[in-house]
């Protein structure tokens, strides 16, 4: 076990995280909001010392590090991450309880958007523009950015296993054959992106303040609305740019890289891709057909439909109705959609359409070997056969995402909410999306769960986007032991 | 393919059936009710012809058949079961709708209970006491009758199919070297098992018919009651007798095989039992202290959750009091009861506590291989070590277990019922339950839904009683290729 090297690279996080908070410290001296800038003076103060004693203590550190310690690494900069992103909220005491206010810093870094607030237009501009930069932070990761920035470690391969337990999906393809390289790619791709989205806003007349933190929340699939109605009061021209950008920041990011390098063939081979447009468009379809007669015209429902099938499909949350109070089939419709998620190697959470289809594909090769017990039948992803202890993987991810599940939602039944909200909140929470249904819907909030409940959330939050097993080690006495 | 063979299993089948309805048809003549006796003698006479009919096309039958034969005569034989069994109630104009009455019949026969009576206590007791006896029947499985009394078929081993494909859980132990034997001793176990059960009740005090029909649910852990009240006004010394029936019926019968022949030890080291046993208890414990304040008693509350917690676990359904009204947890936790289910080689439904366990188990043994991706580490139960294959389709299973129920709740969302009601009908009939909540809690029933949902909750009924892969083979086209 590397501790150094782990205090070492915690050090680096804290200072990031520091430089991360100038923006929003900038914009509170600015709007002149001496309580909030004061907040985040002292968490930035804090951060610098804790980074700075960490790395004091770490100089002479290995620099090989492997499988364990990178997913310790992840799971604990996340949760410290969270923990000193929270201050800001509390300190100002626009969040007064602490517990809540790291609910909704966690919900702002795992891209959940699920917020605490009741009312969100009262809350500083410093603050919303920290809350919606965290949604952009947390959406590519946080040691992607720093395997983006530092160099690699020597030998072990020790980042690739931080990549891994921060990317969303199974497995990271081998694209570019240096962890260090493709992690750059990516964040290029999504720094690109994001600023496009943010020209497309702008270009409609979206205030400038409005558009960063709608683009973070666009582009990491967070969700944070700066306005009580979420994206209600905007121009359709801008709510349908929105449609379209959370659709492509659900989309695998490999996709866009294949288009830079015009290798085009593979994109339209690649099967979660097309999996996922086709469920987006049929599901906006037949919710548009479910809800056509609650709006003026079948082009309203549509624009409806598609906005929440692609906000809830990519996990962002970002609502332009309630649609918590459509009929049944859309709201059931909307539920499982959550449940599957956005793409692998996306900003979106949930299980991740690959995923599904594994899990499908698996499903139909049991009925084929009890027709053939003894034939041999390989599962074929993308034309290529899919290597068993992946497909084992996926199988054992599924169940225990739906025993944590199971699990919260035992535990927060105990609010005694009803049983619409708690799963829905379960699942929202799981799959980083934001709002659920009944009392947590769009035009609710997650503020009258209990502290426990709101803990059992924040972890699941944590668990969703890290896809479970780096948190689970953390709680793993064995995963500490300095001998192994 | 040997269709012939088919034929001629299917064609006893209906002789059988035929047999199985004389004792109601004895009782509606006893009672003078002469439209149930005519619905009854037309329903024999058409299964007696049909069965003649299967047996004279079918003479010359080789007598080996396979896996795909004997995995399609399970799923046909339960639906044609079904279908003539549903004659009685829909003739007599009873239950005047055809699919309500094949409803009613597919849950009795797969032991789930869900009724689409309003009025159950208008019923004729001839009626009455052919649902109950359904319940019986599919409890130990039809097919598993017909192995235990006609002589095995040669060498193929078919038979060993077909007692996989109906009897419950991962896979069928090897205790009797003998499919024949196996089969014979399981039902001897059932006969003794519900002779003592009926004692029990009679010796309490309770009307004979009233026992038989109780027993009958009790035994094949269906839970069709025939107050309207279900099991609330009979005696508490009758429900403590239930209570402890109903937990015993959803034990593995194994179990009782090892305790006949005098093999303890084996029953100690089995931990399908252990977990049941320690669920239940916890389970029970929980949900007393959570409505503790509803009753003038501790003991009170323990009764009644002792109650409910077994009739929810071994999948019966009967109820003392209705559990709908208790608060969030208890109906959160009796909802997730219900998806565990019962012990493999039971009476009852469920995905089964020993899958539960596999899948839990290759949870933790994931993680450790992330600490230790090299290591190899076998699964254990029982102190044996599991094949990867048998962990392999339990999480197959679970998942196509799970997404069946997530497109039954999509389609019968149509109705427009809550979101509670919905999931939990689902779960319900796929467990083989009986009542869930909302409207179709216990105090409630399925009459509400529309044909359309009431076919789609019968095929879940068949999918869990036949754990899914039976059923889902009577529709791969390829299942019915002749050449193969």
């Amino acid at each position: 076990m590397n501790y150094k090297f782990m205090f070492k690279t915690l050090g680096s996080i804290f200072l990031i995280e520091a430089l991360f908070l100038l923006p929003s410290s900038l914009l509170s001296i600015y709007d002149g909001d001496y309580g909030v800038t004061r907040a985040f003076v002292i968490t930035i103060i804090l951060l610098v010392c804790a980074g700075a004693i960490l790395k004091a203590v770490s100089v002479k550190s290995r620099r090989e590090y492997y499988s364990r310690e990178g997913i310790l690494l992840v799971a604990l900069s996340w949760l410290s991450a969270a923990a000193f992103g929270a201050l800001p909220f509390f300190i100002s005491g626009e969040i007064p309880n602490y517990i809540s206010a790291f609910f909704e810093t966690v919900s702002g870094f795992t891209t959940t958007g699920a917020s605490i607030l009741t009312d969100v237009e009262a809350m500083s501009r410093g603050l919303l523009l920290w809350r919606s930069f965290t949604h952009w932070l947390g959406g590519m990761g946080i040691l992607v950015f720093l395997i983006a920035v530092i160099p690699a470690a020597k030998g072990s391969g020790g980042s690739l296993y931080v990549l891994r337990a921060e990317s969303p999906g199974p497995a990271v393809s081998k694209i570019a054959s240096k962890t260090r390289n493709h992690a750059a790619i990516m964040y290029g791709i999504y720094v690109a992106m994001s600023l496009i989205c943010l020209i497309f806003l702008l270009a409609g007349g979206m205030p400038v303040f409005d558009s960063f933190c709608i683009m973070f929340g666009t582009a990491g699939t967070g969700g944070f609305g700066i306005l009580a109605d979420s994206m209600a009061s905007y121009s359709v021209y801008l709510q349908v740019v929105v449609t379209v950008f959370m659709a492509l920041f659900g989309i695998n990011f490999n996709i866009y890289y294949f288009l830079l390098i015009k290798k085009v063939k593979q994109i339209f081979k690649d099967e979660e891709c097309r999996t996922y447009i086709i469920l987006m468009l049929a599901s906006s379809l037949v919710i548009a057909v479910n809800v056509m007669n609650q709006f003026e015209s079948f082009g309203a429902a549509l624009h409806h439909a598609s906005f929440s099938v692609s906000s809830v499909m990519t996990t962002t949350g970002y609502s332009t109705v309630d649609f918590n109070l459509w009929p049944q089939l859309s709201r059931s419709l909307l539920l499982v959609l959550m449940l599957f998620g956005a793409s692998a190697g996306s900003t979106g959470g949930g299980i991740k359409i690959v995923r599904l289809l594994i899990l499908i594909k698996s499903g139909f090769r049991e009925a084929k070997r009890m027709l053939h017990p003894k034939s041999v039948i390989h599962l074929r992803l993308n034309g290529q056969p899919v290597e068993e202890n992946l497909i084992r993987g996926v199988h054992i991810f599924a169940f225990v995402y739906m025993s944590i599940m199971v699990l919260s939602f035992l535990i927060i039944s105990l609010d005694n909410f009803s049983f619409e909200t708690n799963l829905s909140a379960v699942i929202s929470c799981m799959s980083n999306i934001g709002p659920g249904l009944g009392d947590v819907g769009p035009a609710g909030s997650f503020a009258g769960y209990s502290a426990l409940s709101k803990i059992v959330l924040s972890t699941d939050m944590l668990l969703g986007r890290l896809e479970i097993f780096p948190m689970l080690l953390l709680f793993h006495p064995r995963a500490w032991n300095r001998a192994v």
